[in-house]
């Protein structure tokens, strides 16, 4: 049995004055105090990171991380581009359910703002497929093919994808850790810059800086009733979209969420909140669909009437703001959804709390669906 | 209990026709091949590479050779520098013990001699402190400054440190995956050109390109008698050399090879046979102090003496030759110590045999020892 003890997360936005290393210890150190324990009783470390090396020529941030938390126990980074967080928390779940670890501290941690638009682009790129890379695609323009075909597929229009990050920027005005705090409305979306195809400003996702922790144990250290990982499960697919049978469907997530669902003994209808992997709001369409809250073809539309809206919904997805709002520091992203939905599920969201939820899922993808990590909560 | 049954590894060397995608498969394929195993036998996929992003601006390198091998099962990127390749092992046999997967690849892959000398010393040093970085330090001059400290505490010639580099070259004369199969002398190594005083080019190991694979299971799926892996610890330490408390001990290292010493169930006496982290001369004669196979301060006397070379020693370090002679493809060397020494246990090493084999140890260090990976297989 995983126990979730503590969590914390930094404010998610451009955060010029903080390096990696200080976000680290302030998540580290928040989840910690949360947990009421101290750095002594962490038996393992698990980094998630992206970006370090490529942009800082910064590696090893196990090791580092651990030094700055004054830590000499096992240490390690997992990787697995925008899904870094959430593999980093698998990996601490397999630590403790192999016995190795009792208590270990997942953290995501990412610094994305101090570095050139291009460089963070090309970077990011690093989670594409060789074939994407070379064509001189972007995230944007991958997600816009997905886009493009979901919208004539369905016969969905723009304004209701935009539902998408209307919905999401709501949730992040409750939110005090959100990049962005301020509502839009789906004519705001509509005439944001044109990004992709027929993506625009408000249907992305922002770079961030930002750094997310978890404290879990084999043992409830905790003297409150803690919160259950009850299921955490990984699937891949191809790199490359082209390489898919379907442009609006992750088999990834598909597999993975379908395993969760088995381990944890509840089907996608007992979900009561869930934080999606909104990269862009065609994610998030598409995503609803994958994890059986809606039916195909019929997420965009979902979303945009309010069915997964605060106060409205029956399972509420994204009340942080999700990637769109909350911001998307890459490697924390995983590790902060973890964060929301353990509060979501103590009762302390204040503001953005879904009434009485009970269990709770998280979907975190990497690159454009090659990986996807789902967990899923009870309390 | 993790059985290994099926290891294989690539040449090491400057491997400029093949990429990483098909350095990766043949090391695969060879492990599975080896196990008697298809590729979808395996139900989770760890790799082990340090410089893809920072080298070659490719990330997610799990779900890349996921796709590589046809494989959609969870994929994980493990990285901690030089001992990335080691900490995948340790993943693997965390994912097992955990019950989450039954049979795990392990796969280390590292291209370097594709890139610039300058880029690929600056990206080694993604793996040092920021104070280091930052005063122009280099890994050749980090480990001088260890080698100044241990010649002048123990009253150590250059040519007794030398040994070291002799024993693994003659080692790697043995072995047709060594980037050098030629032996050398004291003298060649006291001659070879000054690299950051008192190490030569011969007391360094060599920039590789390489891959190496390992399948691990919680069941002899294999008919011969499997290798078991007994042991599997991590410790991590200070980045940076200048905030420890001794220059001629990692810690790091005493901690995880106690650890895994207790688990076995062994002392050091017990160990027949041994991979070692020799990423310079120096670092050999301080591992096997720091691993309780030489009393402090006579490990290279006992190396350049024949205490640990093929048909004299007790225990043999580095049959394979070593990083030094072997070569040294970073985030491949781990699994390759585990190639290694499950030819030997199985008596499977031909003319690097070490005779009567039955337990053996490998020795996988990140950075200047932030971070150790000790592992102790048995048959």
């Amino acid at each position: 049995m995983i126990h979730i003890l503590g969590v914390a997360t930094t404010e998610f936005g451009e955060l010029w004055k903080k390096s990696p290393r200080a976000l680290a210890k302030q998540a580290a150190e928040g989840a910690l105090e949360d947990a009421g324990l101290k750095i002594s009783d962490i038996d393992a470390l698990f980094v998630g990171n992206m970006l370090a090396g490529i942009l800082g020529n910064q590696a090893n941030l196990g090791s580092l991380f651990a030094e700055e938390l004054g830590l000499s126990v096992p240490a390690i980074r997992v990787e697995g581009a925008c899904a870094s967080g959430g593999l980093a928390l698998h990996s601490g779940v397999n630590g403790i359910l192999s016995g190795q670890y009792k208590t270990v501290l997942a953290l995501g941690v990412e610094k994305m703002t101090d570095s050139g638009q291009d460089e963070v682009t090309t970077g990011l790129m690093a989670a594409g497929s060789d074939s994407e890379r070379m064509a001189g695609a972007t995230f944007p323009g991958i997600y816009a093919l997905m886009a493009q075909a979901y919208l004539e597929e369905f016969g969905i229009s723009e304004e209701t994808l935009a539902g998408v990050s209307v919905k999401n920027h709501y949730h992040g005005s409750l939110n005090d850790k959100a990049q962005f705090r301020r509502v839009v409305t789906v004519e705001d979306v509509m005439s944001s810059g044109r990004i992709a195809d027929p993506l625009k400003l408000l249907d992305c996702s922002p770079i961030s800086d930002g750094a997310s922790a978890v404290v879990i144990s084999s043992e409830n250290l905790r003297k409150r009733k803690p919160v259950y990982v009850s299921a955490s499960e990984v699937a891949t697919d191809t790199l490359a979209l082209h390489d898919r049978k379907s442009f609006t469907s992750l088999s990834s997530v598909v597999r993975a969420s379908k395993n969760a669902y088995k381990k944890a003994g509840i089907s996608p209808s007992d979900v009561d909140v869930s934080e999606i992997h909104d990269c862009f709001s065609i994610a998030e369409a598409i995503a609803v669909e994958d994890l059986g809250f809606s039916k195909r073809g019929e997420g965009a539309k979902d979303i945009a009437t309010g069915k997964m809206t605060l106060g409205k919904g029956k399972v509420i997805t994204n009340p942080s703001g999700g990637l769109k709002a909350c911001g998307h520091p890459v490697g924390a992203t995983g590790i902060k959804q973890i964060v929301e939905i353990t509060q979501q599920l103590r009762g302390e969201a204040g503001g953005r709390q879904v009434k009485r939820a009970k269990i709770g899922l998280t979907h975190n993808v990497g690159g454009s669906g090659a990986v996807a990590v789902i967990h899923i909560l009870k309390n």
